[in-house]
């Protein structure tokens, strides 16, 4: 132990550690790092304006000078970071950064905040649904009367038995699966590549201890592909959810369209969108509400963002619309400063200690 | 096997089994039952009526014809009934046939439906609280007037962290734990009677596999009593949600009040009541949510029930309000059927089965 101690002593002492936020600085944080990297300095510039985000050009110059890491989700100019040796990205994407001149040095490892949100996402997909099946809109509707619907009308389907579809079953699919299992729900997956090993279902990212499936075990079934058949295949396995979280790939475009929108007619399937709008194609999904065949759908990204007020996919009927906010939480924070602690002890050389998030700066994820 | 099997061959075959419920007929459990039970006779009434639930005094009377066992809500008269030998009762409680002369012979079995509903409720408790947290209300609000929120203005507290006190640590109770537990949140649970050990916390009333908590593993911490003061000891805990699952004896009228709303106000309590209304002082509950002294609530129950038109409950402020509902379930009855199937399996002398939900008559469940 002091050995070990003594060896890393100097891990990050020469370090100056940026993180850049839209929160003000959380002293216990410094304080947690300062002492776990003696010597190490930390500066902590709140991003809020009141508009959105600040951009590096309106912050004080002297902010960036000596930084060797930084903590952010849009990176600085790299003249302004001459000697940056890591980046913890605050974002479960790298994409904003991809023609970044820092990005482009090899020698430098990105990570991303990947693992930061599905838990309130999941939340939220699991909230969206129960409310539908539970009808909790008609029940909020019938308070402004004061009536009292006898118990005898009401029919309410409860989950236990129902299956869950996950279309793109990494960090955000796996803590819907966790939940739905509570549920006792079955639980079938969908990813690009074949998982036909347990070793191969195994996610590696990011997890909330004791949240999210990370040795894929949840699954009753897995499928995979790039198809239309796949695809199609897996949707018609009786869903009575999807739910899609995908990252958007050309290949991630428009899949959900009239003719899925037929297959999940059969069981009249619940959709639920985490992922982006252009997943689905939103005539289709219009006319699937109207027509009733799906029994509802929640959707937190919409095809265009944000959607204009005229847009008729606000009128459609037995659907839930939120403007891109299921990510929100005030746990956002503790989550990436957890996974930035996580990065700098492995920076600092720590033996047994590897970065997670390691963005492949090939396939950019 | 094949002696055993021989042994009981003649289990039912001298019964005729009544099922009284408000559905039609499900051929797949007669078959399975009869399958199971060589002999036996299965007859079933469809109780349900335009404006409720049938009389006996409504109903052929060949129907009761021999009847040696019946599964019912209300037990017909027992004029009607002179064979009977097992009841099975379709509800959770036994209040309904505490003065009923079969009930009054002692040995003649009742057992409850106790199990058949958590998990529905369960669903119901962690929906509502979902929608509450993640501002469903709000968006749906917003989607009226096609108003596209930003993100930054948003906050949003996922449960990750957060903690659940279960008022009644009952079989309800545990299935808003096993929920609970998967969002990542902590678990203080109450009951009335002290459980220090492992054995004591256990619960063997049906259980739906897979969900509940039939060891008592989740709570972190277990309180208990009949007195102001360990249930205000337990209020104090730091919960943010209070989930209130207790049945409605003396000692549970009432519990919840301006007192208690006091305590609660430091950590703005969300409450959920899916026990009695009269738990809960509708008044202060009132004032409570008026005054922000809780984030909100959710009740499946109101005092009185059902809630008048003009009462002042139905408008006040972040409160959702359910007609008495939580329990409707499709999966009701066959948890129930499943329940009836297992005592039938115990009565027709299978070694090893003993009754599921047997009642206590000195206590009355
Ligand atoms: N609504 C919001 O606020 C919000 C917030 C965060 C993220 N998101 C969205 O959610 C997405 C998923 O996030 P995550 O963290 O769960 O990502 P992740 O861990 O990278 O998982 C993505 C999953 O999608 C699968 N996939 C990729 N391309 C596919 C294709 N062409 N066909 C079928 N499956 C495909 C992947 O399969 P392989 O494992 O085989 O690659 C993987 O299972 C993000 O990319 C982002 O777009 C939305
Ligand atoms: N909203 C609805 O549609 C609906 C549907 C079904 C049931 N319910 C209500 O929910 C209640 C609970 O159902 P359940 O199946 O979970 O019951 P259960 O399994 O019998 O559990 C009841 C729990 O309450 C505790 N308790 C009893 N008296 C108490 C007291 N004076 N102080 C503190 N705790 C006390 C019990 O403690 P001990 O273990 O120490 O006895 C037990 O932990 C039912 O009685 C019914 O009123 C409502």
């Amino acid at each position: 132990m002091a050995t070990t101690q003594a060896a890393h002593e100097n891990g990050l002492s020469q370090d100056t550690v940026l993180i850049m936020m839209p929160i003000d600085p959380m002293q216990e944080v410094i304080d947690r790092l300062q002492n776990k990297f003696p010597g190490v300095k930390i500066r902590w510039q709140n991003t809020k304006s009141p508009t959105g985000v600040m951009r590096s050009e309106d912050m004080a110059p002297e902010l960036f000078d000596g930084v060797t890491i930084v903590c952010a989700y849009l990176v600085p100019p790299a003249s302004l970071l001459p000697k940056v040796r890591f980046v913890q990205l605050t974002s479960s994407g790298a994409d904003q950064c991809i023609e970044h001149p820092l990005y482009k040095q090899a020698h430098i490892p990105f990570c991303t905040a990947n693992g930061a949100h599905p838990p309130q996402i999941a939340e939220w997909v699991i909230g969206s649904w129960l409310s539908h099946q539970h009808q909790f809109d008609k029940y909020r509707a019938y308070m402004t009367d004061g009536y009292w619907e006898p118990a005898y009308q009401v029919r309410v389907q409860d989950s236990s038995g129902l299956r869950m579809g996950i279309l793109g079953y990494g960090a955000i699919g796996r803590q819907c699966a966790n939940l739905a299992r509570a549920l006792g729900m079955d639980v079938v997956a969908f990813t690009m590549r074949e998982r036909p090993t347990p070793e191969s279902r195994k996610d590696d990212s990011y997890c909330e201890p004791g949240t999210g499936d990370p040795d894929g075990l949840i699954p009753s079934r897995w499928f995979h592909g790039t198809t239309k058949s796949a695809l199609n295949e897996f949707l018609a396995q009786g869903l009575d959810i999807l739910v899609i979280s995908l990252p958007m790939t050309a290949a991630t475009r428009n899949l959900i369209a009239k003719e899925q929108f037929d297959i999940l007619a059969e069981r009249k399937t619940f959709i639920s969108n985490v992922g982006r709008g252009g997943h689905v194609n939103t005539g289709d999904l219009i006319a699937a509400l109207e027509q009733g065949l799906i029994r509802g759908a929640a959707v937190d990204v919409t095809d265009p963002e944000p959607l204009p007020p005229s847009h008729p996919l606000w009128k459609a009927p037995n659907l839930l619309i939120t403007p891109h906010v299921s990510w929100v939480s005030s746990n956002y924070s503790r989550r990436l400063l957890d996974i930035l602690e996580h990065n700098l002890t492995a920076l600092s050389g720590v033996p047994g200690t590897s970065f997670v998030n390691l963005v492949n700066k090939e396939l950019h994820y």
